[in-house]
């Protein structure tokens, strides 16, 4: 079958690669929707980020969403002919952190299309795939796989927004209007902030976060005065621009809270800035429980996730895909179909 | 009366200076002992920290106890001939913060000896200092001014742990064995710490924090590498080092805390560390109700803050304490008798 | 002026009263709307409730809004000619409580139309009102006299939320489809809730609760057995049942909140339930800051409170207006016009 | 071989029962301490509690420890002849709450010598027990096998002080110093209490209570106004009494908590109290990651637990172990040895 596979930086190939066995508890799912993520499109551009490189071919992605064709023999024969989200997250169940019920910070994490570990877990961008029957979630059928792949980013926004705490009464700030940014705003209105500004340096984007329950929107592109006095109580880093991070300190208020998503930068920061006013700086990492509630509010169109859906390529031009999904000014995100 | 004054680095100065007027609500205190701490140093060397710089002459001094010798017409009389701890802190009781209950983030905040705000607002090293009634806490006949002067630091040190959450069953790291650091250590043993390991460059200091609770004591200028593996959930930085705070994001487990205390360092963060592994990084400053239990403690002998004392200057000789409290390997804590 | 008085159990009179002077800080409102709480009920039908009892002539009312007419002379003259919601809420601002920041438990509350303090503090049910300038929140053009007196009892629901943690994701019980119980259900579904049931033993009130956001209704009265399995996490009591309470904790899944908001009723709790399945059983009491995020949230058209508003009464037929409040059949929430 | 079995209420025998095969995840325990604990009281004079009951013959016993004597295939051979602390819980690993890392309110526990479910779950009153390689916690050769069975206890002390949140600064209140009273004492100090003040009828039990660390102790038999204006932050109520829980809802301070640990009692709560002065009430049952702290702190020798042993029988004479168990005026935790 057809597979989106890396092979090394702007080396992106289809490859035919083959079937894969399904054990008694597993599930066959023929892919219907794989959406592309910030970490795919840096395995494209520079082979992978931060400490992680590829360091064989790995077939990419981790938004998934399609049919069930085939169940094990322990599987619930009720599945098959479900359409269902996929979670690419699978915890190892037994170590230190699976225990305390933190799931996502599992010591032995196996995780679709990503090369932390070696031999890399290979992803989703293919015509099928096996996955154990705890990692799929069916949806109704007025969901779309394209909707339902999109509960994996949904997922992230909503494990972000619980690492901040009751949001009820909050003055929120949203950096950065990409995927997860956008999201971040609609689960923040949704857990009930006060107000949520988004900021980008594009209009486009920001569009999209208003659409998603953002009340105010800056462009910090030309309007960089304009976030001066926010004060505001919670922050959520989408962007991972040191920059971003650095204007974030200086206007949430004291007390305030810093939720970091974005994961690009190293950044300098000023301990007395963060000592003196009393932040809390706080990183965020994918997803546990968080993955049943975004295909819940997904199903149950309490978020219009939708909105974010700018372009769909067939498998063939995977290339073309990942060019557009680099192009922030036309694209939001980009699925694939097989 | 003569007070300890610094009008420009390394110009400090015993200085004669007026009498202060007894409010219906004040008391006059005649000071018996008053602890040198690190921010007086920085204002000795280097006329202030971070951005704040002192712009007119400034007596410095926050650490204090005395003997109440005059009282308001409208405070309790049974105060006269108490020895009391002060608190240097006096939050205005209206802003945002305070009616939040959250003193130590006043935004119009008097603190003693601090050039925060101009005209600064002068501090205890002298004779006598009149005070709001509310900022004195009276001692038993067995807790000498020495000790009871030290309820301030101690009072920083149990805010540190306080904003770390319950410290039962946890794995405390204490980074730099400073006097905050050593208090650190105590505060930590004392709200139910599993273990403390604690760090420094110097033995003595070590010893102080071994007195004081610490079960495992790294030299980290001779055996940085003894602290690999540590897993630490919660981290207290008191040594305000770059590379100290660089050293705690590797060891400090997934899910971990750092608490910063120290204020000096700029330091450059990997990003991608803080979210793979969500930690959290926060900022402790000063103290609110921690006062009165520090002094509680102090007075119920369950911290024997005594450790901490190892020289005690007369107020004339304030230049030579400043000197020997600058001289970590032969000093803890220096105080100014007067 | 004329207010509405009770002078002993179903002694509702409309008397004439004195106008008040207006201090420095204050406000003088021109009342244009005062709904009728359950806690009014009580004093009208009973002369108070728990150990709290009418002792001399109380005016009722503490659900208000209106026209400022008059501004004292410290107060901001931009007041002059606002709609405002009135916070009922004097605390003392200077008690233990009031210093954490908990001004709802401060221990020397001023709360408008209530009996427990001697005097009484008179209540709002009058043509025009002196608060202290802090205590009005104006709104916008908008937005309703009618709708800004909801503000209150939204404040209740929403503080009562705030007291349960986070809602992200929870599946919600809130039984009692009274005023509060169903500005409860609202201020569930914006703070987050996963999913909310709504019970009552009428189906009108929960028509409201379903239009305010309840997912699921049940009629107690019909289906008791409908309720079985839920499996609820957090449940918010606002019937005030010992009924209602026990089979709560039957309910609630372990390591769940029972959130007690009604307070008529006594009840024998099974400790051993409580003990074994670990449930957390809370008070909740009126609000703090919650008035201002309830009036934000109803200027913003956040939630829906014109629901509520069944009936609007002339002062002159106060009487009537209490006979109507009381019939649940009838009515949901009557308010008075001046 | 030996084990002490219940029968019927006050049927207490010495039965000759089979040995347990030894699995490749197993280790064999040669029995050398076991603590008669409440629950097996319970089940000696009244055949069970609350709704639970015994069905068929049940071996008592679940404060555990002893020498390990043989290992699975599976099992590290170094634990040969170690001396252990035997965890009784084993949660399914599996089910919504294990997953959430609460494993005590796991649904499909077996809890050593409990009749909770059917076939009961045996006992540890025996000479030898086999039990997975994970619940055995090796002491040091310090501790004896009788400070190391009270390891349980302590865990369920340490897992009630847990659910109470940071006691660090807060004024605590225990009732019922029985061996989870005084062990709660114990607790408490550990974790920071500013104050503890134990309650009970008898003077003996309350001086264990001090000796464990209890600041103030009240006969409440003989003075029980000496509670009155308590001003508790925290009340521990290990009494399981009726009375004491109402008198703990007097003394609680506005805000406060109430942990309750004992099960014996209905109580009738007045709901305008916990209402108005906005109390929380809440469970706690057993423990979790508590039990290796605890096997911790008694290595360690930070928690006295010695001090509340005062009986040790030989399992031939269990009958009077039980009755000397249930003289409170005489004893305080009464062990078998085997």
């Amino acid at each position: 079958m057809k597979a989106v596979v890396i092979h090394s930086p702007l080396d992106l190939r289809v490859d035919d690669v083959p079937e894969q066995a399904v054990g008694t508890h597993d599930v066959k799912v023929k892919v219907q929707a794989g959406g592309i993520c910030g970490s795919d499109l840096h395995y494209y551009k520079h082979g992978g980020f931060g400490t992680t490189r590829i360091r064989e071919p790995l077939i990419l992605g981790h938004e998934l969403a399609g049919l069930i064709v085939e169940v094990g023999g322990d599987v619930d024969g009720h599945l098959l002919g479900q359409t269902v989200a996929i979670n690419p997250s699978h915890p190892c169940g037994g170590c230190h952190f699976c225990l305390l019920g933190q799931r996502n910070l599992c010591l032995d994490m196996r995780f679709y299309g990503s090369a932390m570990r070696f031999p890399h877990v290979q992803g989703g961008f293919r015509q099928y795939i096996v996955c154990d029957a705890a990692q799929v979630f069916p949806v109704q059928a007025e969901t779309s796989p394209a909707e339902a792949a999109l509960a994996e980013p949904l997922a992230v926004a909503l494990h972000a927004v619980s690492q901040a705490g009751p949001l009820l009464g909050k003055k929120v700030l949203v950096t950065g209007a990409g995927p997860i940014g956008v999201l971040t705003v609609a689960a923040a209105r949704f857990a009930g902030a006060h107000s949520i500004t988004a900021t980008d340096v594009l209009d486009r984007p920001l569009s999209i976060a208003q659409a998603l329950g953002a009340d105010r929107l800056i462009n910090i592109a030309r309007d960089e005065e304009a976030l001066r006095g926010g004060d505001f109580d919670i922050m959520f880093e989408a962007a991972g621009s040191a920059k971003t991070i650095l204007q974030g300190i200086e206007i949430v208020a004291r007390g305030g809270t810093i939720v970091q998503i974005g994961q690009g930068a190293e950044v300098t920061l000023p301990m007395s800035q963060i000592v003196t006013r009393e932040l809390t700086f706080k990183g965020a990492f994918r997803f546990d429980g968080e993955f049943a509630m975004a295909v819940d509010l997904i199903d149950k169109r309490r978020i219009a996730v939708a909105e974010l859906l700018t372009d769909t390529f067939h498998v063939d031009d995977a290339a073309s895909a990942f060019e557009v999904a680099m192009d922030k000014e036309r694209s939001m995100k980009v699925q694939l179909v097989f």
